[in-house]
């Protein structure tokens, strides 16, 4: 059967499923450039106002995967399972789960992206450690995986490269807010990685993307049901991102606080979030946290510790190097005296962003050393006139901006405050 | 206050209403270059599906005619009135009907395209005259209509050329069908060409663009509203098209029919839409078709065929050659004896195209001489063998497809059947 972009656009802009033979055409057209950008779009954005079912998002995500190559894992001795974020501020989970999880006797491939906006990327952060370096070939993968348990490093270009084109188109023809292109996209790149289980953590609140409980369910039920259609275990945790994570928004300022909680201290949200992660990631691996292996007894041994300096290590990092620091930072101080009732997740993130710790465009430098530290949380008395929270920059021009992004977002009352629960739901196929 | 397209893209795709600055922004921005191709198919998809209201489409259509200059047509001494048809298959009524109001006193400037599909453009039958151009410069059209009082030719490129653009986009990416672009599309031309009236004939039927009489009215509701917001009074008919116009369909074959007609024979069918349509621009040019003059009169007394001499001579066209004919002509013959009950505009208009009448592509030639003519019509007898119609083209390898066209086109029956009427309804500011 012959196909035309035309035909398959006209037929979702009609409201029809697309079939899975047009799907695959199409994409598979888009790849080898036989559909133009602007029949992506068209068809992008007709999927954005009508919809695709299951079944569809699956084959999409299918085609998808076959644009490119799956990486060819050798077997490394342990189940592979790895965690995906939705993206939040203040989100370093990554940094203490990968080597705890590892050092509970499962091994995390994970390959991760740059940061986009308000919410920082992983490798941006990893990137603040002195030599480390987030590109390694296949053949370096596999290695420090069967060697370390845990990598995190740049995804590879060969992996669902249309949907690396795609998203880039989305990001500047509106149509990046479709769930199911948004549950494909990141689905296709974790089965393309290989890994044998998959935890998301799937982030609600301001500083999120979904900014509502029913959106943030709705994605996670997608992106399980894609996972049970291409055969890959997937659990969804919903979880807070109303308000920063931890106290440290920022590269250099978070890997600081992954290592404290990877020394057994940090904040509690961080380490609360961390366990609840690895809980799930270990029942993947078939590794009973309860029986097996206690995540927070490992966590507070040094264990995971160990494995976290010899993942940084093993990617040309120095792990007890000193961390840069910004040429600049000064303190917004509390206007009055109370309990901090607000402390808005976007809000601080926004900042963090305008300071330099993120960027606006894909090929834009971030700051390693920029970033905000909260030096009160949610419930916490303040006195007026006494810091509330630092801004780290090399460019004291962004201050101003910084200090208005936060204008908004905080909040000092009279009455006493909490902040609500982190884990807020969890979806399974 | 600045714009981005993604913010353009994202109020349409979230239903809003586009604001009089967002749609000149996006439409100067498209024509200057710094809106991408994929970023307006976005944008007219998102159009397509959430719509425009009557405000946002005059607007737009402003900002399409805004992309470019406006005729700079002279006083020629006579009101300018003109009429656009949606396109249907054996309309050739543009050739009677110009010198027709021409002869009673208006002047016609119509600047015209070429067609694409199973409907026929005006000026690819004019082309089949031997000598005849479709291109003059704005003076030779202002001369013209000075001294002939009607000119058909191919609008120029400095007429909204955001919107040529556009539509060939719409082509590519499923947005065609949108009633706002489609209305605008129109307007906008015919509102840079500086006619002072404007008679629309909006075809409802399996050979028009507009198969339902509601969407044939919401269409021509549309356009009158942008006529009476932009200044131009216009009106519309609403006109059959399930059953093609008069005996001939193809380029030199609708000028032969065209000449009967303004030598006071011809299909009635087609003197009936012509003198409906003259009547109504004479009105709005401010000529009583009752009082001051009468179009079937002026038609009977050969005073409009002066003038369609004139016209084709002025274009370089020998009104007196013969017409090209085609290398091959072959009969269908009715399959039984009995009465035509079916002649459907759609079979016949793709018999013809696929004949060599139309064109797939719009890079692609027309034949001057291909196309159908019927010796038949609804409600006659025929008896079985004897020929219904007859097939011209000068490449008989297509001659199968265009008697597979006509399979489902044609039927025969028992009972009195007749054609519906005409002008089904009629649509004012």
């Amino acid at each position: 059967m012959t196909h035309s972009a035309v035909d398959v656009i006209a037929a979702k802009r009609d409201g029809h499923r697309l079939s899975d033979a047009q799907i695959d055409w199409v994409v598979a057209a888009y790849t080898r450039g036989d559909v133009a950008d602007e029949q992506m779009s068209a068809l992008a954005m007709a999927i954005l106002l009508n919809g695709m079912d299951d079944a569809e998002t699956a084959r999409w995500t299918l085609a998808m995967i076959e644009s490119g190559e799956r990486l060819a894992l050798p077997d490394v001795g342990r189940p592979l399972v790895d965690k995906h974020s939705t993206g939040g501020v203040g989100d370093k989970l990554t940094l203490p789960l990968a080597p705890l999880v590892a050092a509970c006797g499962a091994a995390v491939p994970q390959l991760s992206g740059r940061g986009l906006g308000h919410t920082g990327g992983t490798l941006d952060k990893l990137e603040a450690i002195p030599g480390w370096r987030a590109e390694l070939s296949t053949e370096e993968i596999a290695a420090q995986l069967a060697e370390v348990g845990a990598v995190v490093c740049a995804t590879t270009p060969a992996l669902a490269p249309a949907d690396r084109r795609l998203y880039a188109l989305r990001d500047v023809t509106g149509t990046v807010p479709s769930i199911p292109l948004i549950a494909s996209s990141i689905m296709s790149k974790k089965i393309a990685e290989g890994t044998d289980g998959l935890v998301l953590d799937v982030k609600v609140g301001s500083g999120a993307f979904m900014r509502t409980r029913e959106a943030a369910q709705e994605l996670a039920r997608r992106m399980v049901a894609i996972g049970a259609a291409e055969g890959l275990p997937t659990r969804a945790l919903l979880t807070d991102m109303s308000v920063p994570l931890g106290r440290a928004v920022g590269n250099a300022l978070e890997v600081a606080e992954a290592v404290e909680v990877l020394r057994g201290g940090g904040p509690p949200d961080v380490v609360e979030l961390t366990l609840a992660l690895a809980h799930a990631m270990l029942g993947l691996a078939g590794i009973d946290p309860e029986a097996d292996v206690d995540p927070a007894e490992v966590l507070a041994s040094g264990r995971a510790f160990e494995v976290w300096e010899r993942m940084i290590a093993a990617q040309g990092g120095d792990p007890g190097a000193p961390l840069p620091t910004a040429a600049h930072v000064e303190t917004v101080d509390a206007p009055a005296s109370g309990v901090l009732t607000r402390l808005d997740a976007l809000a601080v993130g926004t900042a963090a962003w305008r300071l330099g710790a993120g960027r606006a465009r894909k090929e834009h430098p971030v700051q390693a050393a920029a970033g905000v530290r909260l030096l009160a949380g949610i419930g916490d008395e303040v006195r007026a006139g006494e810091p509330l929270l630092e801004l780290h920059t090399d460019t004291p021009d962004a201050v101003p901006g910084a200090r208005a992004a936060l204008d908004d977002g905080l909040a000092i009352g009279d009455e006493p405050a909490e902040r609500g629960p982190l884990l807020l739901d969890e979806v399974r196929a």
